[in-house]
């Protein structure tokens, strides 16, 4: 294991799991994403989840994804912003990945387990993580559970946890829990807040919870529109005012999630960006219908939503 | 397109989705995988499934299943036997290995959907499909599709068959369904076999049923370990002998499929081949426990099992 020269500051507050722009022909849009990551951190957001399930990841090489992680640092984004998702089906794919995003310096690595098969076992899945953190046997590698059953299907439990915490205390740094079940959240602080675990919420539904209850903060979907917002309820959870600010979110959350996730946070980015191109999604995605996009955009007017500084 | 100079003979019979095998420290291992297709063909099999859900493909990059198919045509393996298994999450790693596939002369390719996301339109998969294709651009292409949602969690429907054979009728070729539903199979077979679609059963179990509606044959795990009883029930279909021949090979599927499948086959490959490295398996999956590879042999021994010409 190579020694940590420089142990990398851990990420705490809002994250965004940023969309990924893509070109009429489906090709990944590296000028786009680093304009928009640049523009998520300036508004609010502490880091960058990139390539997470609202990033189209899996639905990117492993080749696309480090070229556009390499675009980020080259055009500016401090790679300690950075929590790249690294985790793949293919156990090769998740070491390449999560290797390439230590050396760029990245603040860590946020890892689905393998989801093509399921119910595998905690013993397979064990062996999954541990095999990546030897392989890309770096110290620097600040790891974060990714827990997201509605989607890949196979869960982080929590033995699972205890195991890989135990093994790799140092490396295994976290887990960002969208399960959207607060007592899966609430269980995975009671049990490792304590050892230095940090839980981000995987919607800022749940944001002031965790944070009542020992979490850093939240990735979610919504702030790639919303940041400004949702980083003023973390910056204030401890005042008197955190559950109106929480109120707050909530509004925004709700318009956009009645509509296919996704196509809506590319369409929202497309029209407060007066940017159409960002309505593009790779396949098996697609862009929403004209009627969804009328609801979404109407609703968002109506609810005083807006993205101030995207608009050139 | 590129048109097709020489268009690809259609595999019809009983092909095996080859299991993988991996040395210790998890690489593939080209030299065992050659040997083991070819004691597949010379067994019985018509063709090899290579890279399918028994063969541990999506555990594997696509440059690690490149190098593998690279050396089986090196090996004398004849790529006009080959349907490998090119269908990924990624749109781009679909296109890369469906590509590899045709230009190395492989009678065709077996495509999964993209299987991340979950609850995706039918427009959406139509899109990943038609992109390969059109990509890929070349009329040797001979593409069929994987129907396994018990796995995927993305099945085939078939409108998106309907509409892809009617865009793409020479490339179209068929489908393997792994639904495990045999009414699934029959409506496949009752709206498509008649335009010279394909439709392979996904286990020996419905072999005959589907040979006696206008099927092709069966691509089946057991088919590692019992190709040449099976490839009997498909050369002797019509018999009156034939339904006898099928309970036959039932019986060995019942023992198998007692255990988890994958490492079920790996265990048996290990003990009639005298080969112990076949039981290692990549994360996420793990080997048999000692009681069930115990389990498993002594009732497939009590059945008079054997795979003959595997030792040596």
């Amino acid at each position: 294991m190579k020694p940590a020269m420089t142990k990398v500051k851990r990420i705490e507050g809002v994250l965004s799991p940023v969309i990924t722009p893509f070109r009429k022909d489906y090709s990944p849009d590296a000028e786009r994403f680093v304009r928009h990551c640049r523009w998520l951190l300036k508004s609010g957001c502490a880091g960058l989840a990139v390539f997470g399930t609202n990033s189209e990841a899996n639905s990117m090489s492993v080749a696309e994804k480090r070229a556009l992680l390499e675009a980020l640092v080259a055009g500016g984004v401090p790679a300690a912003s950075l929590m790249p998702g690294t985790g793949h089906s293919a156990l090769s794919d998740s070491i390449e990945m999560t290797r390439a995003a230590v050396e760029l310096g990245c603040a860590g690595v946020l890892m689905l387990p393998p989801f093509y098969y399921k119910g595998v076992s905690d013993e397979g899945l064990y062996r999954n993580f541990a095999e990546v953190i030897e392989r890309v046997g770096d110290e620097r590698l600040q790891l974060y559970l990714y827990h997201i059953p509605p989607v890949s299907q196979v869960p982080i439990t929590l033995p699972l946890i205890e195991r890989l915490l135990s093994k790799y205390p140092g490396i295994v740094a976290g887990a960002k829990d969208s399960s959207g079940d607060w007592s899966n959240t609430k269980a995975m602080l009671d049990a490792f807040a304590k050892d230095g675990f940090d839980v981000f919420a995987g919607s800022e539904a749940f944001l002031l919870d965790n944070m009542r209850h020992g979490g850093k903060g939240c990735i979610t979907a919504t702030g790639n529109i919303n940041p400004g917002p949702i980083a003023n309820v973390y910056r204030n959870w401890r005042s008197a005012d955190a559950d109106r600010l929480q109120a707050g979110i909530s509004t925004t959350r709700k318009i956009v999630q009645k509509q296919p996730m996704i196509p809506a946070l590319k369409a929202t980015v497309a029209h407060f960006g007066n940017d159409p191109a960002w309505r593009t999604c790779r396949p098996p995605l697609t862009e929403l219908s004209g009627a969804q996009e009328e609801t979404l955009l109407t609703e968002l007017k109506a609810a005083g939503f807006s993205m101030p500084g995207l608009a050139g």
